[in-house]
C-alpha cells in the first residue's frame, strides 16, 4: 500500500506541473506493463516514477528503442503497434498499427528510421522517425509466395539492419542508406533461427537454431564468407531436455572477450572465447537460464531463469568465473536493465507487480517501483549504443 | 564569411527563444574555445551550433564531463576553474576557481561527485555535482611535505578515482564511497607519470611514463597485485628522437581486443593484445600521432599528429590494418569526437577556427561550424560511459 501511495503521489505531482519538462533525458527510461498495455516512466537518478501512459495496445514482448536525442520512445507491440512517446511531455505523440502480428523493432545509426519485424506479414517495415510515415517494406518472401516469420532484428554500422527468417532458414543484412530502397542480401544459415543479437560492437550478428543444434554466425565485416556455424553442441542436444523457454540471445554477454550464453535446457551459463569462438568452460546456476547479462564493466554476469526457478537471480563474478551472490528478489523475474555505469540494476518482478532496484556492489535494494506486470526495462542510454 | 553569418544567425535565433528549451540532451555536445575562454553548445543531429557562452577563463587544455542525466556540462580549465554549464539553457550556472592550476576532472559513477585534478597544490578535490559545494580533498604529498602535480585522472567503477602522481612515481586510487571522507591506495608505479587512462571497461589503469620507457598498469579488479610494468619498449627509447608533443594516452582505443596507441617520436601507431600486453604490429602513418581514437564500432582508428604534421589525419582499418584513408581536414587538428554510434565524427581545426564534420562511412565532409581556436570537443554521451 505505502509502494502505491507514493507511486500515485508522484503521478499527482506529475500530472501537476501541466507544461513539459526542461531537463536531461540521460537519465530517463521505461518501464512495459504488459498486462494492461501500459508504460510507466522512470527517472534513474531519483529512482521514481513521473508518468504513466495507458492505450498502448498489448505489449506482451513489447520491446523499444530510442531517438537519438533520448527523447522519443519508439514502443513496438505484439500486436503490430508502434507507439512513439515523448519522454519528456509523458504522452504518446503517435500510435500506428503497422502490421497484424509483430516482435520488436530497432532504429538506424543515423537515427531517421525505425524498423520493425514482423511474424504477420512476414518482412520489414521502415519509418520516419520524426513522422512515423512507412518509407518501404522488405518482404521476407524466401521462395516464390512464401513469406517467414522474421526474428532478431538488429540495427548495424551503416544505416543497416540484420536480421533472422525462421521459415526461411537464412540471415538477411538491409542496407537503409537510401530508406526507400533498400538493399537486401541474403546468407543461408540452418533450420529454424529463432532469435539473433550482434555483439555490442557491432560486427558479428549471431543466430540461434532451433530446429538444429548450433549457432549461425555472419561477419558483417566480410558478408562475402557468408554465415558458418559455431558451438556445434549449442541447442537442446541428443538428450532432448524438456526447454520450458528458449533463452534469448539478446541476453548474450560479451565481458572481457569472453561470451557468456544461457545454456539450452541446462542448469548452465556457457562461457565461450570471442576469439576463437569456443567453449571454454561452464557455470552451474539455480535454473534455466534466460537473460544471462554483464554490468557494463564485465564484472558481474547476473542471470534470470525460466519457470519454475524465475524468483531467482544468479550472480556470476567473471573474475572468480562462479556465483558469488544468489537472490529471491521477486516472483517472476522478467528482465533487468543496468545503469549505463552500471552502479545499480533494475528487475521487473512481474507477479509482485514491481520493479526493484539494486546497487550491484553490495547488492543491496535501493528503491522499489509499483508496476502493472513488469516485463521490459529500457533506459535512454540506449540511444547511443549499436545493436538494439 | 558565409561560415560566420550563419553562425551569426544560428546565435540570434537561439537568443530570440529567451526560454530554456523543452528538448532531449542526448545530441547535444561543448567545444571549448581555447583562445577566448568560450564555449559553442551544438546538436550533433542537425549539426549546428545553439549558443555561445563566454568567462570560463583560460581554456587551453580544457576538459568536459556530463551529468548523468546529460543536461549539465563541467568545464575545466587551466587556470584552475570549474564551470557548470547548463547545456539547455545554454548558461553558466555556477564557477568556482579550485586551484591555482589544474588538469582536467572527472565525475563519479553515480553521477554525484566532481573531481578535479591539480598541479598547485597538487593533488584532487571533489565537490558535489549539485552545488559545486567543497566535499573533501587529497593533497598528494607523496612525502613528507612534498607534493606531486597529479595527471590522468579518471573515473572508475564504485565511485572510485585513479590518478596517477608525476613527480611521486605512484598510482592512487580514491573510493569516495564517503564523498566527505575519501579512502585512498598507494601504487608504485615508475618515473615520472604523465598521463594515463582507464580501459573503456574500466578494469585496467595505466600510465605513461616520462622518465623510462615502459607502461605502468594496474588492474583495478585485483589491485592487490600493485601496479606492474607493460611495453617496456613504450616511449622514446634509445635513440632519444625528438619528440614534439609526447602523446596523449587518453588517446589510446581498445578495439576487437587490441589497443591502438601512439608510438612516442615516430612515425608509428603500435598494436598491442590487450590480453598478453605485448606489442603485436605497427602501423606506419605520416607523422608523430598524438590521438589514436577508435570508432566505435572498432572498424576504424582515426590518428591526428604532433607539429608540423597537424594537418593530416589517417585512417587506418583495423581489419585491413593498414591506412586506408589520408586527409588534409583543416589546420592544426587538435581533437576528435565520434558520434556515439559512430556516424560521423567531428574535428576541431584550430588554426582555420572552425570544427569540421565527416561522415565515417565514405569520408564525405558534413559541415563545418565556426569557432574560435576550437580545441577539446566533448558529447554528452560521455555521461554514460566509464573512464572519463
Amino acid at each position: 500500500m505505502r509502494l502505491f501511495l507514493s507511486f500515485v503521489i508522484a503521478l499527482l505531482l506529475s500530472a501537476c506541473a501541466g507544461t513539459p519538462s526542461v531537463r536531461g533525458t540521460g537519465d530517463l527510461g521505461l518501464i512495459i506493463e504488459r498486462a494492461s498495455g501500459q508504460v510507466t516512466l522512470v527517472d534513474t537518478t531519483s529512482r521514481q516514477p513521473y508518468a504513466r501512459i495507458g492505450g498502448l495496445g498489448d505489449l506482451s514482448h513489447a520491446s523499444v528503442v530510442y531517438s537519438r536525442d533520448g527523447r522519443y520512445a519508439f514502443v513496438f507491440g505484439r500486436d503490430g503497434g508502434l507507439t512513439k512517446v515523448d519522454m519528456l511531455e509523458g504522452r504518446i505523440v503517435k500510435r500506428i498499427i503497422q502490421s497484424g502480428n509483430a516482435i520488436g523493432g530497432s532504429i538506424s545509426q543515423d537515427g531517421r528510421i525505425v524498423v520493425a519485424q514482423n511474424y504477420t506479414p512476414g518482412g520489414i517495415k521502415a519509418f520516419d522517425a520524426g513522422t512515423l510515415e512507412l518509407l518501404s517494406e522488405v518482404p521476407a518472401e524466401y521462395a516464390p509466395g512464401k513469406f517467414s516469420k522474421v526474428v532478431g532484428l538488429a540495427d548495424v554500422p551503416g544505416n543497416k539492419f540484420a536480421y533472422a527468417l525462421f521459415d526461411g532458414g537464412e540471415i538477411w543484412v538491409s542496407d537503409f542508406s537510401n530508406p526507400r530502397q533498400p538493399v537486401t542480401k541474403r546468407f543461408p544459415a540452418g533450420i529454424q533461427p529463432y532469435d539473433g543479437l550482434v555483439t555490442p560492437d557491432g560486427r558479428f550478428y549471431l543466430a540461434g537454431l532451433f530446429g538444429e543444434d548450433g549457432v549461425a554466425m555472419l561477419d558483417l565485416w566480410q558478408t562475402d564468407k557468408g554465415a558458418r556455424k559455431i558451438l556445434e553442441n549449442y541447442g537442446r542436444g541428443q538428450e532432448k531436455l524438456p526447454v520450458f523457454k528458449m533463452p534469448h540471445l539478446r541476453g548474450w554477454s560479451v565481458a572481457q572477450g569472453k561470451a557468456y550464453l544461457p545454456a539450452v535446457g541446462r542448469h548452465e551459463v556457457l562461457i565461450v572465447d570471442v576469439g576463437t569462438w569456443k567453449e571454454v568452460g561452464r557455470i552451474p546456476v539455480r535454473g534455466q537460464p534466460v537473460f544471462v547479462m554483464a554490468r557494463p564493466d564485465g564484472r558481474q554476469v547476473w542471470v534470470n531463469f525460466a519457470f519454475p526457478d524465475n524468483a531467482k537471480i544468479d550472480v556470476i563474478d567473471t573474475l572468480a568465473g562462479k556465483v558469488v551472490q544468489r537472490m529471491e528478489p521477486g516472483k517472476g523475474i522478467l528482465h533487468m536493465e543496468f545503469a549505463p555505469r552500471g552502479e545499480n540494476v533494475w528487475l521487473s518482478a512481474r507477479d509482485d507487480n514491481k520493479v526493484v532496484i539494486y546497487d550491484t556492489a553490495n547488492f543491496a535494494l535501493l528503491g522499489q517501483i509499483a508496476a502493472d506486470s513488469p516485463s521490459g526495462i529500457f533506459f535512454t542510454s540506449r540511444a547511443h549504443r549499436i545493436g538494439f
